[in-house]
């Protein structure tokens, strides 16, 4: 990538790093502020609404239903340019960040990076288990689970047959419990006619948790609902179990060996790598540990914020890794930069909690806000409503609720696409 | 690929390769007769709307939206399975076909596999002009022509920048002038103002074809009218021009260097491959030459239809590689192989010629039906009419024409995504 500036020296360069939930909105809050030039730079195109992922992964949803290309969101803002590119590090002295084969120098830094799967110290396993945190994931998994009908149709060995119908999640977070419910929904109502050798219906799926309780973050009642509406829908949960290995024959569970091809990884996160110099405090999952209006410690025209952020909220919490959470401390920061510009005083983040909400199937979820539970049908409402709400403002059309619409009524998936990484012809 | 006979001894069996528009309505016209057993076998799993498949390449429609699971397609018919599978080989004298590890007698069989881009002597070339025939080939051309934009606002050089907004078509009929219709669009309408350092508009978009004029199935007229509107969209037309070579930095066409990293082909054609025991007839581009019910000589339960069969209509026409003719030819087929295992006189084939049409850009289109002939606005309606009424009863619903008539209005595409090849973590 090699990068202009903008000719007026007037202006306070802004860079930000990412365009997930945080960056696009410290970006959205500097557009049109004839103070700042803001160059936001992602390696991808696209911002994505990652809450629904798990429905591209699942044929429920398109990849395009689920994402806008970044570009897309400044065409008004003169002031804001987007690059698709990649930042390898931040030089916090000199105020300089390389990315790929240039350097930019700036006034103030928004790193909004995000976070990736980890496989902790077994990075092997990937292969064998994909995660779930881009489009390019969503639908690898997607062609795994339907693959692994179609393969299993057409095996004849009993023992083969049935190990490809075995589907196993590891992590049982929102991502796990709630892509293990669309599989155990898929399998029973979507593909159960489809097939003539096998009885879709007849798939075992595993959730994996090696902690002792599903959803961890969720009241201790609602963890135990969820527990149960995922029995109820097939799927089996097994907590205080930990992986012990993946390959390519399946997984090995607290000493048990399930055979499986299609074993879906939502355990452990990490931030995002950026080399910094000096180096940075961070925690143990690679965050950035930050002050009380993101900034880094000694470089006050630097910040860091969503899920690649260390921000503690009281002495026992962090800020958690939620898109309200995030969206809130992208505008806050944006905010910061204009206040210092202006010689204000920096305002002091305040976290308003949005609540949690999980889905388990079609028809149920979990919610909390506040002291306030829901649960099953209800909760399940909730969930629809807030992001079809949601998708509503971010897509501007209403094409992803005609979708959901059909695909409730009559338990079909309009993206049952299974498409290979190759696009060339075959001889 | 294992297949597992049907128990009844009683049913023929027929095997139907390929779930294109020739195979799907073979199986679809066996579906419910009880003296057959069908198996349907596609390297896919899905039945592609290939008319619209330049749309996805543009960003137009999503993936899902021109493609159905073949197996949705057979959910209530008890006689109709349906294998994800690869067909490599026949033997017509024992009445077998080989597909992965394993062989399968028939009793009847019907070969409708296809057609993909021909390279001609130069399969090399593919690598930097990928064809227009499959959803991954379709995705990655829509990564190149987002992705060349996107590099070229990161670009200072000049000449480099220039050499990235370059986009070639190679071969004028149908899918090529689509194709260049739609990144001329997408360029001036879609893209244009979302970008800082280049002008999108600036986008040179040239479609080349050896022969003497473009869209050359049409009558002479209507060519030149399809001309004269790329011409006004902004398309440089270069009829009489053959292709030298293509490499990673462009394309040499009738001796002149053109930079580009966006080449696309859409120029040859050639059948599917298959080995036949014992070799059959085929004409220059590989289709198997066929009698008057689309049996190979010799062979009276074998037949091969769609863009795999050389079908003589007359002393100079054979059937064209059309959606309708394919789909008439299966039909037939199918009914002929009742009539045989009835007993009864085969029919004979008579092509119902529904004419043909192709779209330059967003609102012109040129359209033939014998001797009536439709240019312009008129004739993009009468595009847009038989799409979208095909379409809907295909998905049967109505999500498309909501995505469309959204682009339409907003002069926007639902699907600017670039996804890359690659699902797995980058560090």
């Amino acid at each position: 990538m090699r990068l202009q500036h903008p000719k007026s020296s007037e202006k306070k360069i802004v860079i930000v790093i990412g365009g997930g939930f945080a960056g696009l909105n410290a970006a959205k809050s500097l557009a049109h502020e004839d103070k700042v030039h803001v160059i936001l730079i992602d390696q991808r195109n696209h911002h994505l609404f990652q809450p629904l992922l798990y429905q591209v992964a699942t044929a429920g949803l398109n990849p395009s239903d689920i994402a806008v290309p970044i570009r897309a969101q400044f065409s008004k803002a003169d002031n804001v340019e987007v690059h698709l590119g990649r930042v390898q590090g931040v030089n916090l002295r000199e105020q300089v960040i390389y990315a790929d084969d240039h350097e930019l120098s700036y006034d103030y830094l928004i790193i909004a990076a995000g976070a990736q799967h980890s496989y902790f110290a077994n990075p092997q396993w990937e292969e064998h288990a994909p995660g779930l945190k881009t489009l390019e994931q969503a639908t690898e998994i997607r062609r795994r689970i339907l693959s692994a009908f179609e393969e299993a149709e057409n095996e004849i060995d009993p023992v083969k047959q049935k190990a490809l119908l075995n589907f196993v999640v590891v992590g049982a977070g929102p991502t796990g419990v709630e892509l293990a419910g669309a599989i155990a929904d898929i399998a029973r109502t979507v593909l159960v006619k489809d097939f003539n050798h096998i009885d879709p219906a007849s798939a075992r799926v595993l959730l994996v948790e090696a902690g002792p309780k599903i959803l961890a973050s969720f009241n201790e009642k609602l963890s135990q609902r969820a527990a149960q509406d995922l029995k109820d829908l097939g799927v089996e949960v097994r907590i205080s179990s930990r992986v012990d290995s993946i390959d390519e024959n399946g997984v090995r569970i607290a000493g048990e060996f399930i055979p499986s091809r299609s074993v879906f990884w939502a355990a452990g996160v990490q931030a995002a790598r950026m080399e910094f110099t000096p180096e940075v405090e961070k925690d143990r999952a690679g965050r950035v540990v930050v002050g009380n209006d993101f900034s880094i410690e000694n470089f006050p025209n630097t910040f860091v914020i969503g899920d690649m952020a260390h921000f503690r909220i009281s002495s026992e919490k962090i800020l958690p890794g939620l898109a309200p959470a995030a969206m809130q401390s992208g505008k806050f920061v944006g905010n910061v930069v204009l206040q210092s510009i202006e010689g204000k005083t920096r305002g002091s983040f305040s976290y308003l909690d949005k609540g949690q909400m999980a889905t388990i199937g079609k028809r149920k979820a979990i919610a909390e806000y506040g002291s306030l539970r829901m649960t099953g049908v209800i909760a399940w409402l909730a969930w629809l409503f807030v992001h079809v709400l949601y998708l509503i403002g971010f897509k501007n059309r209403a094409s992803v609720m005609v979708e959901w619409t059909w695909s409730y009524i009559f338990s079909k998936r309009g993206a049952r696409l299974i498409t290979s990484k190759d696009w060339k012809l075959k001889n």
